[in-house]
């Protein structure tokens, strides 16, 4: 497939890489033509990587990855223009986090709100599907670098927009059948964004990222 | 050990009786001594419950549970008296749960605050201990509700009341050592008071309250 992946960070360059390897052809997007991390990504990744403007990646894309820091996401969004995205599928993978008041970081949007229900109101035309903003960006392509069973969620108001991107998520990165736990429409992208302050805080407790959340279950009640 | 219980409803009933299982003597404490609610728990608990006010309950507790729901905590904890809870461990288990828009219920407090360190500020000369918010009361007083490994959360500006709090829960209600994350001071009850939208989204997903988190860690990064 063409993919385009908004964001030249740790994220959209670990993802774009996953994808080659998944073998897909990328565009990397950032807001301008000659970003310097764009080309040296697309140095290391070769024959099928190219870079351009966030529209540029947003038009090459049958499907696109939101991968800019959720402090720039509207603006990248707003800048790959919503008729490139038209009904298409936008993964996006960012999360709302402020740094700018040190650390922990905080929320710039949560608990009646999200990135995620903004960027959708953003692209009504498109289907957002929230998924793998809760890991680090080398455990999104590569789960087993977290031993065991553990867990990914799903959230966007198509059900088979978030049913289609568990399914490439399984077969792009490696991630076993029964991951991803689908929460439903893009409002839960709420509790998986306000999931970070815990993420950050574990991050600094275990020391490493390289960590995840396992859903244990009992019995249901008897109805 | 005398504890003393501040709430009637599922939570405070649950842990009170926990504790008389665990060979406690339990005040339950709610705004009035006469609570229909606190007298059929004392009914059923027998020789060693008794109910009273908040004062009551906290006067009479060498360590004190907050099981009131978070939008009641801080007039309760007033009610209850700073004085009573001098020098004492307050454990904390309520969430700013606000279901008065309907469902989902957001928070009445987040971010870059918490109803913990809302009740630390409150009780200044108190050692308050934040744990458990983050399961349904019948695990919180039977982890093997939910089979398998799982974890709770504990934070407080004191650190050895936070390992005195985990010990007690482990040696109350059979939680596994090693089963208690330490994620530091109160500040940290930001992060586990967010994690509710997430467990209440997958309560609805699941169909289970029975359900927890279990933290899975892969390797450290060489520094």
């Amino acid at each position: 497939m063409r993919i385009g992946v908004l964001g030249t960070g740790a994220v959209g360059s670990t993802i774009g890489s996953g994808l080659i390897r998944a073998g897909h052809d990328v565009r990397m997007g950032s807001r301008t033509k000659d970003n310097a991390k764009a080309a040296a990504w697309v140095a290391t990744a070769a024959a099928h990587a190219s870079q351009g403007t966030f529209a540029d990646a947003a038009a090459f894309g049958e499907v696109v990855f939101n991968c800019t820091a959720g402090a720039n996401s509207l603006a990248a969004i707003e800048a790959a223009g919503p008729e490139n995205l038209r009904d298409r599928i936008l993964i996006d993978l960012a999360n709302p986090l402020d740094f700018s008041k040190g650390m922990p970081p905080s929320l710039t949007v949560c608990n009646t709100d999200s990135l995620g229900e903004q960027i959708q109101r953003a692209l009504p035309a498109t289907k957002v599907v929230k998924i793998l903003n809760t890991v680090n960006c080398k455990v999104m392509v590569d789960p087993s670098v977290v031993p065991g069973e553990h867990n990914l969620f799903v959230c966007g108001n198509d059900g088979a927009a978030r049913a289609q991107v568990a399914a490439w998520i399984s077969e792009w990165f490696g991630w076993p059948a029964g991951s991803c736990i689908d929460l439903g429409d893009i409002t839960a992208a709420r509790a998986v964004e306000m999931l970070l302050p815990l993420w950050v805080r574990l991050y600094g407790t275990l020391g490493t990222p390289n960590l995840n959340f396992r859903i244990m279950v009992g019995e249901r009640p008897v109805s």
